[in-house]
């Protein structure tokens, strides 16, 4: 990559706990070039976002006019990025202005609804850019649920259990859920019975999501967030886990997408399509 | 032990899985001789006990008469001792009759009520003899345990998750709810929350058992039985797991109440009480 | 499959641990029936082979005339299988005579050299006939090993712990063994230092396996056959785990194979071919 | 203790990692107030420490006379204690310095030699103060160790596997060899070989410290500082782990040594005897 010029990114929300991590992976990715630094936050305006994020100065002030740095970044010779880490109610009309703007975005902010996408899609394919929106960034976790796929053709019993911190008011997590769903779409009906089981204190064998997979929630501190899939058969147990001890594991995923949107000419969802 | 004369042992239950297991434990064991084996199935009456152990002939036969097999040990110079893997329905007799004629129980059984127990107690009193009535003959669990409530001294959060094959009917395990029991003893009420949760599906957060500490119950052929006790605080997890791999994990806490119950005068309820 | 007529199926080395599972295995499938059971143990011969795996009288005797079984297992309408679980001394000759009288082996007996194999495979090649080694059965384990394949692809680094009982004399393991192999043939030499480490104990880091994969071997009564790949990357873990508790775990790798070979046409090595 | 006046503290070796989280701790601890901060950074001389901390202003500067705050602390009506967070090469001179103007030492800085504790257990004998050195501030790493010489009385056959991220240089694990060692002392030989091993790659079976206990020591990143102590017994295992996550999980064992200092009247090393 060394021989292209680096991709121009630009990050929204830069200054959140996710932004903060991006601006030190894209600070330091030798192929891509920082180019500005949107946060609607009143205390940081004008603030070099690199003594912020804890990697040195980078001569980008944050600033809060999207409008003013999507044009000055669509004046790049090489085409932009946005990444964009901000809020539910802002980031619809995010997506439109960086499409409208030939800046190509990745979306790690959640809340869109299916309708919104589908908007959001047909946009992209109209302007034939590319258009990524990702829920969840983390390489680890989406390959733990390819191999759990792989394993689901094989095994007839899975159940799965989530680790989360004690802040966490829901359960199960949304990875978990969206873990059965996938298993589910194999089209397989899991767990079949060999004897009738009962509770003796209501809860015990957890909660049934998709196709009959259990699922069971530990919540207390010291966990962040960490997930395990176990399929068992007479003699044997194939476990697969995944822990999330730092933001920082995002990153390469993060990263990757900038990279892949360059290729791409519509909207396409999740970073699995990408892997 | 070599200089001491070896204690004799009668194994009721012989023909079950537990005793078949007793008989090659004491048989292996240098400071105990094997001297009667009882059962009540008429397909392995007066057949080599050890031969069906899988232990070599032992000339040992399996007999049905308890009476003369309690007799004949009641003649020994050392005092003997009866290993007791029969049926709820008989134990409470079986225990009487033991006692009546010198020979002391180990009872593994599980279903006397409290009130027997205390029968039993009582009768064990006035003949001044050790009776020991263990409902969990394994060392490695009653030690997990006592690791827990020394923990949980220092401890406010603590899940449990016990996972055993899908045979097992019933959720959660009986040791998992004597362990939250053992927990609530201390009169901590755990797990103070941080915030409001709320389940999606319902059952996800487990059971609610004992002083507010949650099971998490699973169940996949592969498992045997194993259970994990979880600690949490800020910054830190601390797990004890104890599993069973197989039944010959029993037998070091039958020998060692063989050998302890000879110097007791009295009703004894739990390994953890003489470990 | 209940239109088709079943699959006669011999065993080679019924008597012995892995046979007799093996028996069991084919007599409760619909789709196969168990045509002779060869074993040169003479205590056995002429015993009923199902009472000796403990599923009930099959009225097919041991016997130990390969020759002669293999012969009426020719004279089946449908093609016969043979699964060998023998010796190395003979492992080579038993595939030869199966062959040459039209029966598919599916080999589990370890100890052929590199050199056997190939012969085999011309053997079978002129032959247009089937014929599966393989040394691993379990489908977990390869679907472990496959999945570490797809996660080494974004890692860059990787460590694998083995845990077998201390009856175990060697170690690594083969799996862990041929786990680092398949890693190593990605082409990326794994684990690149970020400190010069130093042993305090000579040891205490494992051995280094292929493309700088340390492997550790732990030995432990209690334990029988468990690996781990753990994968680690700022910020996160993945881990895989298997964890063998029954030779029953094989069966489902044993009867795919009774399968798969019917539609084949040549020497294939390894479960994970015919996936 | 609301009734009580609050412990006044100082703290040296303020601006480091270890230091900035005893602020925090000591400035949330309602029984005690933080009265100093010492640290030699000259970056930070008469900053906030508070606002360093990320707690918000706690009007305490930091200064680098260590006499001068000290004798402010000897000022107070209840006995101020010092924690010190430093280094090697003053950590002896700050212990004498705070015992002689009557201020309690508890320190959690290592590298002092068994000669220098030993003058210094000498010099707080003379002065009839309480005195804490403590390498290992993790209440949990004890319990584990606690409960591991419990187990290890049961257990013939233990390893200790730590895993650490990769920056970290030497191996094994301080705690792993001080774990063998506490091992150790209960005067076992651990692991008595059932067959001859041999390593097919050296180092597989790790290395092997106090009593025969073999440590195996796994460097990744994604791990921060992990410790699992794995017994074993035939169809048993018993696993002991704990996982730091976070220096956070250090300060309950920071201001249990605050507390408990003000009883003692001599030198005390090691978390365990102050439990």
């Amino acid at each position: 990559m060394s021989s292209q010029s680096p991709i121009p990114v630009v990050v929204n929300g830069a200054g959140g706990k996710m932004g903060l991590e991006v601006i030190k992976a894209v600070a330091n990715a030798q192929d891509m070039v920082l180019l500005g630094a949107i946060d609607r936050n009143p205390k940081i305006q004008g603030e070099d976002i690199g003594e912020l994020a804890g990697c040195g100065a980078l001569e980008v002030p944050v600033m809060n006019d999207i409008q003013a740095i999507l044009a000055m970044a669509s004046q790049e010779k090489q085409t932009a990025v946005m990444v964009d880490f901000t809020h539910p109610d802002s980031i619809y009309e995010n997506v439109r202005t960086a499409i409208a703007y030939g800046v190509r975005p990745v979306v790690g902010t959640t809340g869109l609804s299916p309708q919104q996408i589908q908007e959001l899609a047909d946009f992209a394919d109209k302007a034939s850019t590319g258009c990524l929106i990702i829920p969840n960034f983390s390489i680890g976790v989406i390959l733990m649920q390819q191999a759990a796929i792989q394993a689901a053709k094989f095994f007839e019993h899975v159940e799965i259990i989530e680790l989360h911190h004690n802040q966490k008011a829901d359960a199960p997590s949304g990875t978990a859920i969206q873990t059965a769903q996938l298993l589910g779409e194999l089209g397989k009906t899991f767990n079949p019975p060999s004897v009738t089981e009962s509770e003796k204190i209501s809860g015990a064998r957890g909660c049934i999501a998709d196709e009959n997979i259990r699922i069971h929630s530990v919540r207390l501190p010291g966990y962040i967030a960490h997930q395990e899939i176990i399929f068992g058969a007479p003699g044997e147990i194939y476990l697969l886990r995944h822990d999330t001890t730092n933001r920082s594991c995002y990153m390469p995923g993060v990263l990757l997408a900038i990279r892949k949107i360059l290729g791409l000419k519509s909207l396409v969802y999740g970073l699995e399509k990408i892997l």
